[in-house]
């Protein structure tokens, strides 16, 4: 009783309730019991899958850069991504949100409101939540999915001698928040900028601010068995490369096949920001998807590539892993900071 | 990668991975994969059931009263009561961790032994978390259960005539929120305390500050087909009660029949609390069990009652509903205060 005081709790919770309400019927034959009980009820004949992520202001987003409605459906997205990286179908998630005294029940209900449209958009269902008082904004989320027959992949089964491929493009997230954090030092030394670079840098945030998870992608490489080995960009491909080989196994990763953004190049130029390669190496959150796969099933990935208007570029090869991963730029060995931030 | 500063996130992450390889085999049959892959997979030929629930440094716990052993008992504790409170068997958790600087690796450690004593005792499965940076310590945890045949009681089917049950005791979750808040104000104001009188003050918030989510009770009024509607008493009896009526239900509680523990009587004797019982009906957080059910089952929950060694206490009945819910004391109306409070 005594964490809720000041906060409308009752209509919050309709606002959550109307949205377990909507989202209901996209997994009805599976959903026994929705928002209203003690817990959810569902029933699911296939095998499930459930990763939990949270968004937390000023560690992955702050109130200036991000409306409520892009936190909103930051929370949902980075969560729908883990599901992409298994191959696996969406369903089913809960919500646990962390209000400060200086959000308001306005701001709460445009979060909601873009939770809503991520979950009316990949077809997930809202089927419980909770809310708490705190010091600082956060999203919590539990996803739960499913997948179909043994259409999953796994991390780590990889072979040697695999094709390493990636999706779009990385670096970009990376290069958004680099944008944010550092817009006071742009301002400050950059006053010559054009007004069409300032807009081109404007641009760049707003496009790439949120991720897009790689359901279908990931659905398709899963059902036609184009991946050995795959999981999303969320730590850095550095560390996630290492994620997805085997324990004996390397890579070699050719720095010059990256999937960069041309604006990105440009602005990192504009800027004379230097390496931007590390940068893009290991700061992750792009959620794209990484994986690995039989040389011969590349002209497949490009078809599928072409098919869903979604880039797809190999970048690298599994080798024998005594050297460890290896970054190549023109043809020579590129070093890399190890990192050792790793996510679960 | 930027949230984890100063955090040997590498070694809590191993430690999380321990508790869940530790807790992995009490659900070996559903586990597919637990922690070490972008989601966790299981499959189970029952329904499921899913809750969500939270505790966060200053709103439920205080680190001056609350080690990080009890922080991480208590964080699960909870979970598990929602999952008792449909008469379901507890199966699998996810873990957020919201970190604070002032919180270090060795209080997370401790916080995770509090969490695998619990996990151990009710033989739940860690198989997923994630770890931020936050302004105040905090521990998110969905939990995941099952049932078998037809054995879950929803809340909402309550019959007119039914009686009106509770395990344990109520109010001990309130007096001990008291007991630490007002310590300062009872210092001052009650210098003359024996010490005997004190030690028993130390000793109810000792026993009282961790609930006891009563797991085997629900399951057993599932099974015998003991209860009509079933909750657990999180938001406090008021609320509660409501919670488990038809719409056009009402209730007589008897407060006469509450179970109050004669040490918080004393206690609130020697301490000048006056109508505690309006705390009691409206505070919350003891996580027993509330139901209610046909009176021919009195005799058979009285044999479970001594069978398990939980108290029970017939407190009331359903009524037809045009009164609303009404507290009784010495057969006479007691008013309540309504509260806006409400969980999901």
């Amino acid at each position: 009783m005594r964490e809720k005081e000041g906060l409308n709790e009752t209509g919050l919770i309709r606002e959550i309730e109307k949205i377990s309400l909507i989202t209901q019927k996209f997994n009805k034959s599976i959903i026994i019991k929705s928002i209203g009980d003690d817990c959810a009820i569902f029933r699911d004949k296939n095998s499930m899958l459930v990763s939990t992520d949270n968004i937390t202001e000023n560690v992955h987003f702050t109130l200036k850069f991000y409306s409520f409605y892009e936190i909103g459906s930051k929370s949902l997205l980075v969560n729908l991504s883990d599901i992409a990286a298994m191959g696996g179908i969406p369903r089913l998630f809960t919500l646990s949100l962390f209000i400060p005294k200086y959000v308001n029940e306005e701001n709460i209900k445009e979060a909601l409101y873009g939770i809503v449209g991520v979950a009316k958009k990949y077809r997930v269902s809202l089927i419980g939540g909770n809310i708490s008082r705190a010091s600082e904004f956060s999203i919590s989320i539990t996803i739960i999915g499913d997948y179909k027959d043994e259409n999953v992949i796994k991390r780590g089964n990889s072979k040697i001698g695999d094709a390493v491929f990636v999706s779009g493009e990385i670096g970009n997230s990376w290069m958004t928040y680099y944008l944010q954090k550092q817009e006071k030092h742009i301002d400050k030394n950059y006053i010559n900028l054009k007004n069409f670079e300032k807009k081109n840098i404007e641009n760049f945030i707003s496009k790439f601010k949120l991720p897009t998870p790689r359901i279908k992608l990931a659905k398709e490489l899963a059902a036609k068995k184009l991946a050995n080995s795959l999981t999303d960009i969320s730590d850095g491909l550095y560390k996630d490369i290492s994620n997805i080989l085997r324990f004996s196994q390397g890579a070699l990763i050719w720095i010059n096949e990256l999937p960069v953004n041309e604006n990105l190049k440009h602005i990192a130029g504009l800027l004379n920001i230097r390496k931007y390669e590390d940068k893009i190496i290991s700061f992750g959150e792009d959620y794209e998807l990484l994986w690995t796969t039989d040389d011969k099933n590349e002209k497949e990935i490009l078809n599928l590539s072409s098919r869903l208007g979604v880039k797809i570029k190999k970048i690298g090869r599994v080798v024998n892993g005594i050297n460890g991963i290896k970054f190549l730029k023109n043809g020579v060995e590129y070093p890399i900071k190890d990192s050792t931030f790793r996510h679960l």
